[in-house]
């Protein structure tokens, strides 16, 4: 790529970034696009603007943003979130530091010297250097003693990232720490989780056996116990009641809508997809399903709850450090006997994972790691498939009748360009959700975790093929023979790969952070979806609320994304250092775009209380480890004999990983018992802890009825211990 | 070796076992022995001969200790002993159960076939083979389909040892539940101890920061804390005064026996060694030490409590589920403050290790893991050191005196003869003793984690060089250029060489279970020592006792001793089955005597809970990996087609493993709750347990004067919360 071309390249993205954000102070300050660019204001009761809407700065939000504080953050969009901007400011912070000493350091050594010169002479290629490539290491002749420099550069990020990142993983600790001692009562610190309970004694219930046990070991602090049950039934029918229900909501507001013109009611056909089949009165139908449902639910309430016990329970404790210590320690003399560990968020717990046995759970762990690995490593087979059978030929000869078709030659051209990428793209868009799937498949109890485990696995895949797959690109193929022969050659060859695509990655980070961060402020695509649906299909309120329903942050993909550019920027910082900066603004747009999308937009599914940071962690580890062996590599392409000096980097870095590991990892694991001992705001009510962990498909309408519960959910002897 | 001098061999240790047999029979069942033999009985107050001892039969003690149950062991040695049981029996059993079913299969398969002629035709050895090597694998011949019976038989031996070893392991598992959910009172159940201990805040003392701490999380079993404190001096003057006080007694036993003669008042010196420096009378001058010692002794008490405090404290609780809960958790949001572990029994905590810091541990282990990992590759370099030195040339130049006697031929070839070899046992002698101060070096806080990282690092010290360098022996060296070209070549060289080493090994076996046991069971040594003692040194009944204490049953080096033979008979199993009845009768002796030597003779220094087993576990497996990957290695050699259905073998280990170590392991390595919140058969006398654990050289004379301890081992609130 030349200068002019990336010059053009840069310039595009940076116009349709200016036309997203003025396209977004304009949408965003209209009044019926609050539920768009305000949803998780509103759904917290919260006026969308807070200064008063008449007097807007279309850039206002820029000044809220900045000025936010990480308090703020933690109260609208949890802990989770905070520790990623945690991460971004980190980021932020080891790319402008080592900007502002690499820049004015490496760029005049570069641009002094004439090793392109020489080389374009002496090699093949026809000499495409362009002023760009002038300012990367590339322009040093081999074994210069210039080279120096680049490897002291080296040490110098590295020393950089060492350090913001232990003040990271302190502050990370920190903010963990702070949110588990709220004074404010939250269920999830009262209970804990028991897997892999033994099978039922004779002449016991497994209620029984689960008080029992418990009341012994914790005789002062234990409240009561929830039976996990098998919903799916039950779920199912109540599905298809709240189903009904919108249904029916939905039929009245059409009724009352006729009546001012027609006064005819609303019908619908009772078979499939409503377009078959008897022809019915809407609302008389539906109340009469919903009544049929209500009883059926009801009486599957009960079986589910007598019949359809599992061998998993959640134990409540009237002391927050009870459950705390309580989830940490061993319990049976067996490991795969009562597992118990901390209970989840009520609203992340998967309930159908948690019956799975311990050692099911370990088995299926490492058959998806064993599949994951093998799509990281053969993503390509699938992909080369889809491309054959996408040829034009072979499309031809499958589907004889697109012949005239594609004879026209323009047709052809674009067809044959972008048919292999769509397929990339296509199964790139999937793949979040089979990661997430297989995730879940593992048997991981709640969905911060699958979250996590996603993301983890999403980023060895991106930087796996997208980074080390663009880079080696081609060439690794036509060398494979030697690489067979001699594994050491893989890093000589990315090594030799790297430069030439600096340009090309700066182009990339670049349209990442103008078109990519654009597109997510200005919400393009939620707002034109959101006004379709309330034109075309919404009718009642509740459609309405859920048309502009707007999500998490998404840290499954968002994380793997922000780790790749990350990873990218570190790799080329000495390469090209020219990259630095671009890197710098990617992170500082991230960081003031998401901060504001974090205050107004979003809404948390869930809250970890932080436990995704020792994963960051280990990814930017990861990252460090990639590019020092492969900087170590190319200064040896580059023929310096001082090139080992750098060997030692990459085992600190694996010690420096296994120190914080070491002091900070398990306070992310589990709850500490300092922590949880502080005092609480006001007396727990232990009820209402316990009902918030009732799913809502086993809520029975008669709430005070407590006959429902008294077979899986009851307690031994509320008079005794509730203190 | 040749059948004749096997045999020879083979006879000779079972006559000096013979002897060693009837000598033993004819000097245990004299009374004044009684203390050689029955130490173990007679200090727990019981009659050494429980029969009578006027109609002992000599052979009686085999039929007592095979009549002995394991309840029996617990209460005589304890659940460590007990869990080294079943280590013997475990390997026992796999033994016989081999050794029945591939004795008869394997020896007719091998010893009808002519390998070994045709190889002695072809090779440049001159056929030295043996009857005894025609029943090995060596008669086969290569690529024949006789060997599919040896291939089996691998199977057999690896699937006989995991069934075995998992009954094992569960065995040790329900020994080590009993032992812990015991209804005795045990102190060490309701102590934990807390390491790390942050600076002292302002304006309080440590024992106030530690009391707070504890009593805020818990609240309600919190019992008292005992901080840990610099001992080294007060251990000092206490130990010169306990020795001030013996030497009073024995002067007081030399004069009440010189009043019968002369009347004289017994001397000595007061300098070095009591050889030089003026004369005085004992008596009054040890009494005026003791009492001069006596109170530097109790002010070097207070300032230790006072002003030597450390980073570390014992706290108390008052229910042991409490303590087991605590031992379990996270205290500290970084996990290198408040580290809190079980607390071992007072008699082998090590006081002066547990000031040490969590980095600090950890730095010092890896230091130790390299030492004694070097020391395993390179011990041979000191012993050619030494060698070197101690040649006869080397000798005679160093020391010219000696020429005249190293004249002498025979004298010569016997020096030359034996002086790598003293060196090398001189070496082998100290390297338990290096190993148990290597491990104490690491920082550990128990003695029985000291010695079970010691026997640990035995282990792997004898088997890599007694097994595999006798076995590869000289041929290493020579072939050291192959095997830097190509490591595969390190199985092949063992495979090769292992056949022609079974004889060998075979004398081995026997001689280790002959003499060994032999010298084991008759205490020759300890006998001899014993009276020579009492005869010449010993005044006092203290002497006396001292002279008899028969110490523990060092599980440092016994243990590694069994594993290096359990791993020589595993690997010739199939290779020279007639290996198996030797290993078996080994592991049946020692089964014997050893019951008879923990029933009668050893008194155990400490009680780990069986916390032994997972690490007899672990060599087992690595001893198993051993066999199957030389056995694979060994069926290449012989050209055997369908060698590789072995691959999976070392792999099934490994998941066997990992499954064992998943399932059992965190139960031994801390205490499941279910465990301990059994009922005790009393309530627990805190004060007791709290006193149990003041080291004796900081308990005052006048013990119940508490101010002593106000400073250091005081509680917050005793009224309060002692329940």
């Amino acid at each position: 790529m030349d200068f002019s071309s990336f010059v053009t390249s840069l310039g595009t993205s940076f116009v349709i970034f200016l036309v997203l954000m003025i396209l977004f102070a304009w949408v965003s300050a209209r009044p019926g696009n609050a539920v768009v660019y305000y949803p998780n204001r509103i759904l917290r009761g919260l006026d969308p603007w807070e200064g008063g809407s008449t007097t807007r700065n279309p850039f206002a939000w820029i000044r809220e943003a900045a000025s936010s504080t990480e308090r703020d953050v933690i109260t609208m969009s949890g802990v989770d979130t905070a520790v990623y901007f945690v991460f971004l400011s980190t980021a932020l912070g080891i790319l402008v530091l080592c900007g502002l000493i690499l820049l004015p350091l490496l760029l005049p050594i570069s641009a002094t010297d004439h090793g392109l010169k020489f080389h374009s002479n002496s090699t093949t290629s026809n000499g495409t250097f362009s002023d760009l490539d002038k300012l990367s290491i590339g322009n040093i002749m081999d074994k210069s003693s210039r080279l120096w420099a680049f490897l002291i550069g080296v040490y110098f990020v590295s020393f950089v990232t060492y350090y913001l990142l232990w003040k990271a993983y302190n502050h990370a600790s920190d903010l963990r720490a702070n949110a588990l001692m709220s004074p404010e009562v939250k269920p999830e610190q009262f209970a804990v989780l028991v897997r892999d309970i033994p099978p039922v004694p004779e002449g016991q219930t497994r209620k029984e056996q689960v008080d029992t046990y418990f009341k012994t070991i914790y005789p002062d602090t234990f409240y009561r116990s929830m039976l996990v049950t098998d919903n799916k039934e039950v779920n199912k029918i109540w599905g298809e009641l709240e189903n009904y229900k919108k249904k029916l909501a939905r039929a009245e507001v059409v009724y009352a809508l006729s009546k001012e013109k027609t006064g005819d009611r609303p019908t619908n056909r009772t078979g499939w997809l409503g377009l078959i089949g008897k022809k019915v009165d809407s609302i008389e139908y539906y109340n009469e399903k919903i009544s049929e449902l209500t009883k059926k639910l009801e009486s599957e309430q009960k079986v589910t709850l007598r019949e359809k016990q599992q061998s998993a329970a959640l134990i409540f404790f009237t002391s927050r450090v009870s459950a705390a210590y309580a989830s940490q320690s061993l319990h049976a003399q067996m490991v795969d006997k009562w597992t118990v560990i901390e209970a989840p968020e009520p609203r992340q717990l998967i309930w159908s994972n948690l019956k799975i046995k311990y050692f099911a759970r370990e088995t299926r762990q490492y058959i998806v790691y064993v599949i994951v690995g093998l799509t990281i490593l053969f993503y390509m087979i699938p992909i080369a498939a889809i491309s054959a059978f996408t040829t034009l030929k072979n499309l031809k000869k499958l589907l004889p009748f697109l012949k005239s078709v594609l004879s026209i030659k323009a047709l052809t051209t674009v067809l044959e360009a972008y048919l292999p990428q769509l397929a990339l793209i296509i199964f790139l868009a999937l793949l979040p959700k089979l990661l997430l799937f297989l995730s879940k498949v593992e048997g991981i109890p709640s969905q911060s975790h699958i979250v996590r485990a996603a993301s983890g696995k999403y980023f060895y895949f991106t930087v796996l093929n997208v980074f080390i797959g663009v880079t080696v690109g081609g060439t690794l193929f036509a060398s494979l023979k030697t690489i067979e022969n001699d594994p050491k050659k893989v890093v000589d060859l990315l090594a030799t790969s790297l430069p030439g695509n600096a340009t090309f990655f700066l182009t990339f980070v670049a349209l990442k952070f103008f078109v990519g961060y654009g597109l997510e402020l200005s919400r393009i695509v939620p707002l034109v979806i959101f006004h379709l649906k309330r034109k075309y299909l919404c009718k009642t309120e509740d459609e309405i609320k859920a048309a502009w329903a707007p999500g998490d942050l998404g840290f499954a993909t968002r994380v793997p994304g922000d780790m790749l550019i990350f990873t990218i920027v570190l790799c080329y910082s000495v390469i090209a250092p020219l990259i630095l900066p671009f890197g710098a603004l990617y992170f500082c747009l991230g960081w003031l775009i998401l901060r504001n999308q974090a205050l107004k937009v979003y809404v948390p599914s869930f809250e970890s209380y932080g436990k995704m940071w020792p994963h960051l962690f280990i990814r930017v580890l990861a990252a460090m480890i990639l590019y020092q062996v492969t900087m170590f590599g190319y200064f040896g392409v580059k023929k310096f004999y001082y090139a080992p000096i750098l060997i030692p980097l990459p085992i600190i870095t694996l010690i420096y990983g296994f120190i914080c590991h070491k002091k900070f990892y398990r306070a992310f694991h589990v709850t500490a018992l300092e922590v949880v001992s502080r005092e609480l705001k006001e007396t727990p009510n232990m009820e209402q802890i316990f009902r918030s962990f009732i799913p809502p498909s086993l809520i029975s309408e008669k709430l005070n009825d407590d006959d429902n519960f008294e077979d899986a959910l009851s307690q031994v002897s509320r008079q005794g211990s509730f203190v």
